[in-house]
């Protein structure tokens, strides 16, 4: 019979009620037993809803609970950093979503941390657990197509946030093509060595102005000899476009994006399919649940996390290259970001 | 805020697990009460699995609590009718899954108890809230293909059921293809006047030896003129199989099997994609849950049940006259049912 | 080195026309002589465009040439069968397109005179040669699938013929869906013992005037077990709909219609595709280009014709057994034709 | 009636072989009337294969013909330009293959040339007369996506060329990504700014030890402010790709390779298809048509063709910037090309 593991969730919003459910229902061998949120109101209505026993204004309180093993840090960004230090020194295991930080010193203390304490940290990119991107990563590593020689990602978002958002998000950069980032890495199993990024302004004059831009393209060097574009649009009017191609010596594998049916309408003008899923909430569901259960596979198998901290750290010297690359409008080799 | 539905699950096998899950955790605004199955033991560990309070080894316990709004019946086939007419009695509203019996006697009384108490009652043909089939509907009821001339359906199972099963399933008629039936008249919206038979054995004598045949071919006329073929076969060695196609005046709908992903792997051979998923509880996650949405909906809101008794009843018609085609080659007529 | 084939051609309509541009300029190793047709200004013309040596109005001057080796008769069906025992007598090759004749008596008669003549006779069933529907059959022959099962046909023109044709053209089922039973035999690779056939009028009521129906779905049993559907429209509005699927022990193989593109156009409203190609003569160009180097060369090898007087003749006796199935409403052996 | 167009062609090696059989019989109105080539024979079988009247060693005997109005300059590459003086000198109109040269200078010149003789003059960019890529250019230019903000180019061979080719081919920019370089600028509709191109050998290491390289990517970016990225490989083991998307303000539209039939063969393993086209001989026959009849339709019609002089250069001067690009590893401006 397996051990039950004992989870709390620091983090009432969008993704932390979405883990919450998760824990809560879908993953056997769980018990969560405290949702904490600086918002206590929205901490205990999420309790509520859910059914989770405790709801707290203070995650101290779920650190100092022995009975909790790990917890499920999905509070805003620019507390990420001190919760996995707090919560490693408290020996509790890690989940934090991304990014950990954007600023590399704070990520590396809480690496660091981790470390130190022997706890296991998880970061939450969850794209790795989407059934297309897995089976890609999959095929690559069986040998499939062979040595990887050319990869292309387009990621692309049906609309752009809201532009107070844009303003405190880090950039196109480090906000959207971080994930992008780290596929790349995964795909391709290997390690960048240098970056050239170009992009501009080309859906809305506010995100210029916001110090943004909203279009732009990524070439990666790999260590390996791999060559990658990425780009990325905060406005693809069709939906969430999210797909990869990895080619290599033997061969090639692509994936197409996911859509709500497999209908196709034959009529005098056009054979018609629907859209592609609108946003990551419909295309990334499973790869959620799936994140989740595999760090709670991690804890209690003893195995090393799949996405571990450096994982969380490599893309964001990533995107600060890019950015760096697009501002001075040359290559930029990894190395020199610190 | 939306009134708490209280139900009660009978059967706990394994589509009664599946809906009690459904129940529990992932609709909104339902208390599942009570779990009983006459394997006592069964009911007790699917409560303590779940989380449901009470676990019953008599269904008696649910329909005189006048706590329970509406009953679930997952128990044996021969059991549908008389628990409907039980549960009618006791003035609770029904989802009863398919088929409600074999026997168009014992149907008739079913649906005439629920009738008279004035309680709702659903069937269980999950099928129609697959969203291939919904969406396909949904475009011929707006006249996108404008009038249905004609409809091809492909049905075909993974692998064949056990022997035992075989011989007491009604056969491939009103096993099987009783699902096809009531597709037919789900995606043409219109009621069928005649039909023909052919089939064998082609996979498994020992499916000929229990009396029944692994192949099918059933044409359909429709009432309003109408033509449609579908074929089931026991044994598709490349996974399940449920696509359908209408063609009308102004156009063709057709869909495709999903699959687990939408990776392509090109090589020196050939271009392969992954096989569709395996078989209906794969293909059908997803409708499973929007049933039983629907029926708690239907409740709460007191609308009629998007598949009715006689929805229920109709194609046991349909596969009994099929049977009769099949064993005399010729067309037989509905009306010769009775 | 190859030796050349000289080679007549009967009938300078649109089939006529084709060939001859064919044989002309794009067949190796032919020498078109000349071209004969009843309209004689018709040939004249046709000679000139094309650049062929002779123009006649009688076929006779084709016939008594000592150098011509072959004629490909392209006349107007009821001259068929007499220009076959025409030419079978002057010792010439046989290309005729299809049918031979609608009367079975008329087709032996012709299909004695070229056997007691020893002269090779092929029959123009060109869809045998499309590239789609050439490699299912290689692949059903070799095995891929396993003994064939299922088989469904969807054959639809884009638009009905005009009126006047319709009277004149022996029905749906020997006009229309004569390709398709030549098609089901070709896949199957195996004779068909019974067939059932419904149908009705949907298009147009004109078409049922004129004594014929526009909408016909048949069902096949093959003598190895295997079933098929055929379903034929007179109107689908979204082009010429041209595919087929055979299913096996082992597999299954599909083909798609062949499309003027592979673009994909994603906008807000959906993903749109051009339609398929519009009807036979931009389907099947290839086709008609492969079935003519085929009887150059079943000539030049002195090879059985790969599509042979029988396979001219069994679509015929299904066409009428069709007729009669849907007139009796029942289902008819092949055997009762005669 | 239409003018019939006199031309002759220039060079009987395998792209001269095809134009000249396209010309003899695939284009209504045309008269070939005579082949030269260097190599005397060639000449002369070809002249043989096809039925042109005329065989010539030496191009003047056509330039100096009266009755020719127009030649096809099929020669070898280092020869085109000089070619194109002479036959601007004699007042024929000019369709010549690409490249017109690989120095600058001698573009300018043949230009020059054929401007002030006021002769047509048409480069060999046929991708640009593919079914794919034109319906790709009419739908961009019809507005269906809007404003172009990136497009991606895939462009990879089936295998390299001889290692005695490449030494001489000019590298990868110049022999293979030039075609590419001319679709983005078509596929845009604008004129490139700035490029920058990373690129290696992966594939055969005497690809390397030649000077060249075999795997390569370039960035591009628009005046217009539209991002581009092509890729390239001399080894794509599945076959020739030649795909393109071009995504916009109000959409996007992509194409998938071509592939010999639209079969899927489904198995207990895999859903396979057959692998693209193998390579351009396959994939381009048609648009090798459709450009000659482009040409000759200008011609006839006294239009501009649809592949000016200047089509011809800049690619040129792209693949220069490119190479510069590569070897410096930084962004080129094409204004520092000249």
């Amino acid at each position: 019979m397996k051990q039950t593991v004992n989870i709390a969730v620091i983090g009432a919003g969008r993704i932390g009620r979405l883990h919450a459910e998760h824990l809560a229902h879908r993953i056997p061998g769980v018990r969560l037993s405290a949702i904490a949120d600086v918002n206590k109101q929205a901490a205990v209505e999420c309790a509520a809803a859910i059914g989770v026993p405790k709801a707290l204004k203070e995650h101290r309180g779920i650190l100092e609970d022995p009975e909790v093993q790990a917890v499920v840090i999905c509070s805003s960004t620019d507390t990420h950093a001190s919760l996995i230090a707090e919560a490693a020194a408290a020996g509790k295991h890690i989940f934090c979503e991304k990014p950990i930080a954007l600023d590399l010193k704070q990520i590396d203390d809480a690496l660091a941390a981790a470390s130190s304490a022997g706890v296991k940290l998880q970061v939450g990119f969850n794209r790795r657990f989407d059934a297309n991107f897995s089976r890609m990563r999959e095929l690559v590593r069986e040998g499939a197509i062979g040595e990887p020689h050319l990869l292309r990602i387009a990621s692309r978002d049906p609309a752009p946030p809201p532009i107070e958002y844009v303003r405190v998000s880090g950039g196109i950069f480090l906000d959207m093509m971080i994930h992008d980032f780290d596929m790349a890495r995964y795909l391709v199993d290997d390690e960048v060595a240098e970056l050239y990024a170009v992009g501009g302004v080309r859906i809305d004059p506010q995100i210029g102005k916001a110090g943004d831009i909203d279009t732009a393209v990524v070439t990666l060097k790999f260590v390996g000899g791999c060559f990658a574009t990425i780009d990325n649009s905060r406005r693809a009017v069709y939906g969430y476009d999210q797909r990869a191609e990895v080619f290599g010596a033997k061969g090639m594998v692509t994936t197409e994006n996911n859509t709500p049916n497999r209908i196709r309408l034959s009529t005098g003008q056009t054979v018609r399919e629907d859209l592609p899923q609108y946003f990551f909430m419909e295309r990334y569901t499973e790869s959620y649940l799936k994140e989740m259960n595999a760090f709670i596979e991690c804890i209690r198998e003893d195995k090393p996390p799949p996405v571990t901290g450096l994982d969380g750290k490599v893309p964001v010297v990533m995107g600060k290259a890019a950015r760096l690359s697009y501002e001075q409008n040359r290559p930029v080799a990894l190395s020199e970001i610190s």
